[in-house]
């Protein structure tokens, strides 16, 4: 291939930049010309696209959120949306394409291919759940940023012996829950791969109370209820007063952590070395340390899962 | 005075460990001795009160939070309660009381000092709501906690394109949302001592829309009115899209900043010389950089007043 | 006056991307045009100038640096290189200067300003030595650099039970050491504005061994000695064991505090206020919380005083 | 088991409190008690143990450094030491011990082990060089401050047009420096395992200078040379410039990230699984996100290998 394209779509996530900038200078190392497509599949069928250059990606690895910007695109669900696309691409000279998102944005990519059009997927997502990887990108960042919102609350919830409940992202994958609230030393985490067990959770806290447990931490995903609801809940089964936090937002921004960077430019590398194979309908990802590639139809039908032997390890530390 | 006690009350703030930490040594470097007072003046009542030495306070002027501890105390509303209170005190050998937090902890250092037993106010809180002194011990760090809120939805805000409103705390005074949207960039700033105008609000929002802006965001003091309240508002009247983040208690934790530690360290320390000139019922404050002391009462009878130039100058940046 | 030009010079400082956006678009809102000058003076003197508007200055409150670089210009120093620099002013129809830096910068706008060219002097620099400010810009973003260094020495110094030298920056002014001392709960502060007394260091750190103390933490500005030296001197003079920590360049970059961006919000704006009175040779401060201009030569004329009521609280509360 | 010991040994490294809070509370989860013991082996040496409860070690998850404290000990690396401290091991009625620390630190296990006391040790070291774990405990943390230390310091670089040169800890391994390299976008890496080739470097260096690269950032592993020699040598060998900046002690603080917390977490609970076997002579580890125990000789024998597919990655991202 001589040119490529690269584009992020979905929810922005931070890492993004720095696999942008591994898809442009790993393609132009080996010598080919990259094109930056702004505002997702929108932008691709718009012929929102400029070429891009080694200086376009400079001082960028640490930057959140994407320079290439994100959108949703309804029209890019139809067969015409993703041929319009196809022409934009072919009248841009551009052969292969990088896709860097979550979920959605993969099935844009597997359309595109099964019409002809080289594409390849790149995790790019805060919730960790694109099966087939380990991590997504974002990921380490969101769970940074999550335990740090944690600490603080922790604070006054000592000072003040209160209990909080704190609500963190994660519709379907409770990773982010998970991870942060072994971290954050939590004594209770709802995820959805789990069914919720109020009243054991009720004598859980009453339990630790009669202990002299001052004041509890518990994390609730999304996907299982909102924050206010379990406050209810706790309030109308045990008169148990809580207060509540919604981190919402800001789990999504800020500058990448050093895992993913290190994570975006390998995946994102990677990408370009499976076009340059001329290969497409394939997801890039890393297991047990390895950059591997797979069928983008793997990253569908196979279900995410949780590790559960780290909410059991969380409940045993949070006696 | 031979020995002196301190309490945090109210809402915990970052630097009320410093401030603990100024009072103990700088009355143990006078030769006095130093009781902790624990859970404010619940504990006060009930007697929860140790001795505190120089090493009791080490390792603590970087921690949030309070490890005093802090708690409501109806009872202590009452003259019954504040003369438990003093009886306490003389019984473990207290002869003046520093009392550090916010507007209703400052009326029961007032309450305390009319009925005889000398008690200074020192301002902790992040409000910044405090007459008579430029600064609270806290405001610094929550103002640095919201701008980095800010700063992490702007990536999501510029790479989607799209409008944020983000409601900090504040129910009375503005400063916070004042100072973090001027620091934060923010397009509008929705505080108490401004009346709304939200028909300008929208006027402003679509003319930056006209003129090619792609995202705002707005800033709106708790005390105004709720985040959601505003993005229905939006929606209804001019069908304007917003995202809508409430940043909570996040903002109340974290490790003080720079100046919120020596500002907590010099309030603190001049509570204890006022205590050794045996003087009673004056809050502590800085004025122009000054360290100064003055009435209890004026806490009260004067009102906070917002820097507006802050306010006009925030809109003219964000044209 | 239609248009003004503004450039950064000397030593960078977070914050400078504010003054610059303030400038900018506070200039843009009363109808003014702005050009920015690229690599300070050199710059200048080159023609390295380009307009700039309100989208230019988006997107870079919270970033540390400055946008328009900088550089060192021995012969802008000549008054061969000032008529130069006019010149080109001059060919570019701009008709007003803002120099945001430090000392060196400020000399340069008086230069220009003698020669006719009114010039403005915003402080932009981290040492905070310029007098006629309470506060330059980049100061509270440096010191809360250097307070999380030394939050992170710290755990060291803890679990090891050692005494670390952290050396910070400050030629002539002390202020950067006294505040992050005071803030860091250091045990010991050696700034310019102070005769170092080392047979007094050496006691007081014997004393606190004495005392039980395991630890100490000694704040040395570059202007008294280097660490290095000092770790000899008390290793040579009482065999004193200590850890030398240099923090060097890390103290100039970061993204600005709240603090810092408000300030210079407030100091660029006034800037153009100034121009726009057609005046010039003024440097702008603030002083008690009022922003002020002043004549350019005060700044110095005048020595810059350190607050030495912190010195001696520090030593009061390290006991 | 009935009872179990806790020391940290060697450096100090963020997370080494989470794994003390694991492994207290995992053994008292269990049915067991369990004693901290402070200052390493020669406070084991010296007896100074105490029993911790789950509260000892509660709000300890987010803090850096080690509440056990650490220390060197010559005594313990003779028999007559290890005695020493089995008797004392013996006398609290401790039957198996937890080692949290480095090379050296598990040298100590393994010498209890072998006669006859069973010991495990726990990977706690910033530097990621322990064979047979994918990561240690204190890395990951070390990488972000690391990273946040560059970003910072290309806020100067960039400004001022200036290459630096970046010193990281790392005598033996690279990992710190490829990891931070890799993820800061630096220009060039130097680490122990890969031969310095000087004159390539003055090759990469000027071929970007003539590219219109404007500054560089070099990251060098303390192992390879210090950072002042490389500026040295590039001074004499080609006359380049480059500014100094020995990061050195902060990077063994702060508040661990949240993947150090969980590995802390989950290797520190192991260890209390193993000793509930009766095992000793183990080293706890993590491969391919599974909790693993191995022989501890094999941390020696076993050499530490470095990622080169990240070395070379950096290069190609770097042009």
């Amino acid at each position: 291939m001589k040119k490529i394209g690269v584009l992020t779509s979905g929810g922005d996530a931070p890492g993004m930049n720095a696999a942008v900038r591994a898809v442009v200078r790993k393609a132009i190392f080996h010598g080919m010309e990259v094109a930056g497509i702004y505002h997702g599949y929108q932008g691709l069928i718009n012929g929102n696209i400029e070429n891009l250059d080694v200086g376009d990606v400079g001082d960028i690895i640490q930057r959140g959120g994407t320079m290439l910007h994100s959108a949703r695109c309804l029209e890019f669900k139809t067969e015409e949306g993703q041929r319009k696309a196809i022409s934009q691409l072919k009248e841009h000279g551009i052969e292969g394409l990088v896709v860097i998102g979550g979920d959605g944005s993969y099935r844009g990519a597997l359309a595109l291919s099964k019409l002809g059009f080289p594409s390849v997927g790149v995790p790019g997502t805060i919730d960790n759940d694109i099966p087939g990887t380990d991590y997504t990108i974002g990921f380490d960042t969101a769970l940074n940023t999550i335990i740090e919102s944690i600490d603080k609350i922790r604070d006054t919830a000592t000072s003040h012996e209160r209990s909080f409940i704190i609500e963190v992202m994660g519709r379907d994958a409770g990773d982010l829950a998970l991870w942060a609230g072994l971290a954050g030393g939590a004594e209770t985490i709802l995820i959805p791969e789990v069914p919720s067990d109020i009243d054991g959770l009720v004598r859980r806290l009453e339990q630790g109370y009669e202990r002299g447990k001052k004041h509890s931490i518990i994390i609730v995903a999304e996907g299982v209820m909102s924050a206010g609801e379990l406050a209810t809940l706790l309030k109308e089964k045990a008169d148990i007063e809580t207060r509540v936090s919604v981190l919402g937002h800001i789990q999504r921004g800020g500058s990448p952590t050093g895992r993913d960077r290190v994570l975006a430019s390998q995946l994102g590398a990677k990408a370009v070395e499976v076009l340059m194979e001329d290969r497409g309908g394939v997801a890039i990802g890393i297991r047990n340390h390895q950059v591997v590639d797979y069928e983008l139809s793997e990253a569908f039908n196979k279900a995410h899962k949780a590790e559960l032997s780290m909410y059991t390890l969380s409940q045993e530390l949070s006696i």
